[in-house]
């Protein structure tokens, strides 16, 4: 096994550079064709790495890759998920090197997707086909790879309910997460969920002349402002009624295991170029972003934002705005708390629309599990260190869908660290955490295999 | 004269369809060609309409035109300005018919610019063409159009005290402003003043995942829209620290006095599409936008806008803001005290940004003076009716400019009305308004001539 990752290195580099290469941007519409390129390519090299019946299922959006590889119906199964699509690479300018021309430096790969999640699901097909080369697969094996991750998993769930014989599984096996660092590797344990809407604000039928109706009519950029900046309260609290009433509070002992976790305020603030960090009173930042619900504007627009100065004053002032949820709020009723607050605080003068895209629900995995624990070994023996316990501030969806339908658990074994830029400009995945990764897994399957027998 | 007028109407008009036709946008360097043919384009009218000297003048922006006509040394001496630059038309999409592509609906002219300020200054040079044509000027003239009023008249100042001499006038003509409608003729007594900023809060050195570091750092959205709130108080009153203490209140006589300009609240709203105004306490629609200085954001970006969804914090965000002034406000002070506060009121974790765009000084004009009288007799003649005297909420920072470099005042003698859509989608002027405009003109010069005697 050892000797043929390290025969087949380059090669397994050079695919994932590949795949790389296609803009498979699910959110804009403008790249529908590439994003099918990559599915076919996923699909090609599921089955180059031992796998049967690979195929494209379509869906109303973009389509979903699967392949399967039953050894031995008496073995546990194991289905991995993943997703080919990627975030809109904007703002392009802020790419030292084009964001789909993956680059090599300081052994770091730089493109689009690179560690989310091309980089990180990718690992599992080269770690598979090792398997299958070598000692064979200790467990079957199933791959379900989509391509809407990035814009609300739309169509999985129909999939995954009409599918549920051949999805059937005995875990889930994730990697679109990250360690806590090089040297201290660690397993999430939870991830927060998301609700994310688009809002509008409409004043006069059509944009005025601030000079002459300046003062006199309601400016939608003032009041989309106004509206946004009294969501959140001067602790930093979210002031939508309700909005916490299902959140169940750590208790002092969950919180200071959290707290274990090695984290360095000051380089935190030097990594991202900040003189302090803001959130949330009475909580420490690992917190705010793990463990505590949030509201954050995506994105903000209206009026003239050409060159130069233009004195308008417009019609309409729009932004996205996501919450991150954390276990027992639920995206629809968060959604919805959110829309009927929003709409009860526009003042006369304007109208306002709420549009919601997609949600998400929080999740939490059982540490005392199986699952978890052939995880955890898995690393203790790749990396030679126990992977500590953490709660991540991302949402997958999908993990509580699978749970829902499959009424499996979902392990989140990912490998990549936060100073990854995900979603961002110039986002990497390094080398060492790519053939790490390659490594690890079949430990997980070896382990997974042993510990349900 | 009038025989001269009718005989000419057609081509009076399609010579302001070609003029419309060129995209002569000052604030966007992609127009510069088509700005420098304005110009051009400018020069030869004048020189058409019997003007000596027609010229264009450098400047290290857009060229200002200028050309005169001194029929007698002893005669007092107008000076006509205008601008034959325009506003940005974007958004293009909300153009019934192309922008740059004029056209005639309903007795209309719709097209950027129709109004401000290409359908207004040409009445000047079509109405000088008419009295050089027929009777003869009454008074020496001087016109001088510039390229940059949109964007600040940057290099006016310059261009005025380097040509004292050349300028030298006894009243400045200027047709850039609105009447009430066109059965209650007005004249502007005064205008408001503008300070215009450009805004940046920027927070971590790059976009993040919202899922990783929502909740832990400052996200520049949130905090530019509590900042923007923050500069109102829940009386719609300016919070910014001494904003106010230079502005004079009106008595209760000349509130009184104002109040007298016809004003239909439900026409107004119905105009506009809204179900209500929004203003500062305590005062009219009308004083909300003539003599209150007001803050207003023209444009607002940051972070995702395109389709779908995207969960990122982004790094900065920004906004265009701008102030319009009444009389004793300076910009500069005003631009000074908004920088200063502005900064002050910036949480940890943010940097701020204030760029100073173009400024205006307040303005306002005798009425009882010689100038004003002439305006207002000139209306009375072509209208058959008296003007009243209304303040503008608009600004023509160059009014206050040219009293400073030339000692002399300047007559708003409008004839758009506040419909007319300036600086909007679908800008149109009324061809009566043309028309009349160009009949009211040389009326103005006769009694002007004759009062100064």
């Amino acid at each position: 096994m050892t000797n043929y990752l390290e025969t087949n290195k380059q090669r397994f580099l050079d695919e994932l550079l590949d795949l790389l290469r296609i803009p498979s941007v699910s959110a804009d519409s403008a790249f529908k064709g590439d994003v099918r390129r990559a599915a076919e390519f996923v699909k090609d090299k599921l089955t180059a790495a031992g796998l049967d019946k690979a195929a494209l299922y379509e869906t109303p959006g973009h389509p979903i890759v699967y392949a399967e590889k039953i050894v031995d119906a008496t073995l546990p199964t194991v289905l991995v998920y993943g997703h080919y699509d990627v975030q809109p690479a904007d703002p392009y300018e802020l790419w030292n090197t084009p964001p789909f021309e993956p680059t090599i430096r300081n052994e770091r790969i730089y493109a689009r997707g690179a560690c989310d999640d091309k980089g990180q699901f990718y690992m599992h097909i080269k770690a598979i086909e090792a398997m299958v080369a070598t000692d064979g697969l200790p467990c079957n094996v199933k791959v379900m790879i989509e391509g809407e991750e990035e814009v609300g998993s739309d169509h999985l769930g129909t999939f995954v309910k009409e599918n549920r014989e051949m999805l059937k599984a005995d875990v889930i096996l994730i990697s679109d997460t990250s360690i806590i660092s090089n040297e201290t590797p660690s397993l999430e344990m939870g991830l927060r969920g998301l609700s994310y809407v688009e809002v509008q604000v409409t004043g006069a039928n059509r944009d005025l002349h601030s000079g002459v109706y300046g003062g006199g009519v309601a400016n939608p950029i003032n009041v989309l402002c106004e509206m946004i900046a009294s969501l959140h309260d001067e602790n930093g609290r979210v002031t939508i009624p309700g909005f916490y009433d299902k959140v169940i509070d750590l208790s002092d002992t969950e919180r200071a295991e959290l707290a274990k976790a090695p984290f360095d305020l000051e380089e935190y603030k030097k990594d991202l170029g900040i003189n302090d960090v803001l959130g949330e009173t009475g909580y420490s930042t690992n917190e705010r972003t793990s463990i505590r619900p949030t509201l954050d504007v995506n994105g903000i627009w209206g009026g003239y934002t050409g060159e130069g100065a233009k004195t308008v004053l417009p019609s309409k002032a729009s932004a996205k705005i996501s919450m991150r949820l954390v276990p027992n709020q639920t995206p629809d009723e968060i959604t919805e708390m959110f829309t009927s607050h929003f709409k009860s605080i526009a003042p006369a003068g304007v109208t306002v629309t709420v549009t919601p895209h997609h949600g998400g629900m929080p999740y939490v995995t059982p540490i005392d599990s199986v699952e978890f624990e052939a995880a955890s070994k898995a690393f203790e023996e790749a990396w030679g260190k126990k992977p500590i316990p953490t709660r991540g501030g991302g949402s997958i969806p999908i993990t509580a869908l699978f749970e829902q339908e499959l009424g499996i658990k979902s392990i989140l074994m990912g490998f990549g660290l936060d100073s990854d830029a995900l979603h961002s400009p110039n986002e990497s995945y390094g080398l060492f955490n790519f053939y790490k990764g390659i490594e690890t897994i079949p430990y997980f399957y070896k382990y997974y295999a042993a510990l349900k027998q």
